[in-house]
């Protein structure tokens, strides 16, 4: 899709980090004049929904230095270059929470700011966890707590905004939809 | 909450730009160690669910140049400085789509991007729509084109990616879910 294409004039890397870099390109637009655009280029993150055998969804307490407090986040972490997604998603289920599935598969992957920044987020679900001997910890930078918490519990987290950001926010609604799925196709069943 | 709290040693902008900020910070680790943070600082958004009287989502397909393609949003927009987000909700409705709305309700805020950005997005839903007179269009650097979906469309589009965003796609789960609630509680009625 290239509806209403802006076309790159000129290109200014202007910031090369160890997790972002920011460029400004001045574009032509489609009647002809010309704007500029201010793009973070990320690469790329996952997020895991992990469900305990009792349908409770794991949590990690997190600081985040750009909102200057911590919230309550399901796991995830960036992709490393070339790095398959799921392999990212196991990895990261791993060292934030120590567990590992038997069944982590893909359920939707979304831009969490296409305005100015290209991160895309895949978003797996695990379930049949299983607690890995000697799992490998966080960063060395990177502090977590783990918390589970029913489906009911997060969306009270949700109201009180210790849950606070888009993937979780995604997700929590993600398994109250499927739980009245679920319902709907047992009393469906009844009758 | 402020759990692993990372105190800022020193901090340096290094981009102030139309939309977006960069600032870098090093601070100080709950053990004692140090690390670096590259900060996006955004004014925040907001975004609009607005439903038609036939219970249809309207969108805006936009070219976003950080993604290098065009994608279907819901529609959407910065704050101006100090601005209350339901007005930023109702001007960008007027400007993206020609409607206004007489129940304009927040729904839900939530950051986009917490690991590297403060882009808090604040999510309405409209209903009881009604076309504005002479209503004001779009920033001269936007271009825009409307569509009304079923949510079954939408959500064959979330499938094949032509909506392809975190806020966009919470949309199009929330509605699935409310359409879900709307039925259980009419076959509770008529039992």
């Amino acid at each position: 899709m290239n509806r209403f294409e802006e076309k790159t004039i000129e290109k200014e890397v202007l910031f090369e980090g160890r997790i972002i870099n920011l460029q400004v390109e001045k574009v032509a637009l489609p009647n002809g004049k010309t704007s500029t655009r201010e793009i973070i280029k990320h690469p790329g993150a996952v997020c895991v929904i992990a469900l305990t055998d009792d349908d409770k969804l794991i949590m990690v307490e997190q600081y985040r230095k750009a909102l200057e407090r911590s919230i309550l986040e399901i796991p995830a972490g960036k992709l490393e270059p070339g790095e398959e997604p799921v392999i990212t998603a196991a990895r990261e289920l791993e060292e934030e929470t120590g567990y590992g599935s038997e069944t982590l598969t893909h359920l939707i992957s979304f831009y969490t700011s296409p305005g100015f920044a290209d991160e895309l987020v895949h978003v797996f679900v695990a379930n049949n966890l299983y607690k890995i001997q000697n799992a490998k910890g966080t960063d060395e930078d990177e502090f977590v707590e783990l918390y589970e918490l029913t489906l009911e519990e997060a969306e009270e987290c949700l109201v009180d905004q210790r849950i606070f950001d888009a993937k979780t926010a995604y997700a929590v609604q993600y398994l109250r939809l499927q739980k009245m799925i679920d319902q709907q196709k047992k009393s469906q069943n009844k009758i």
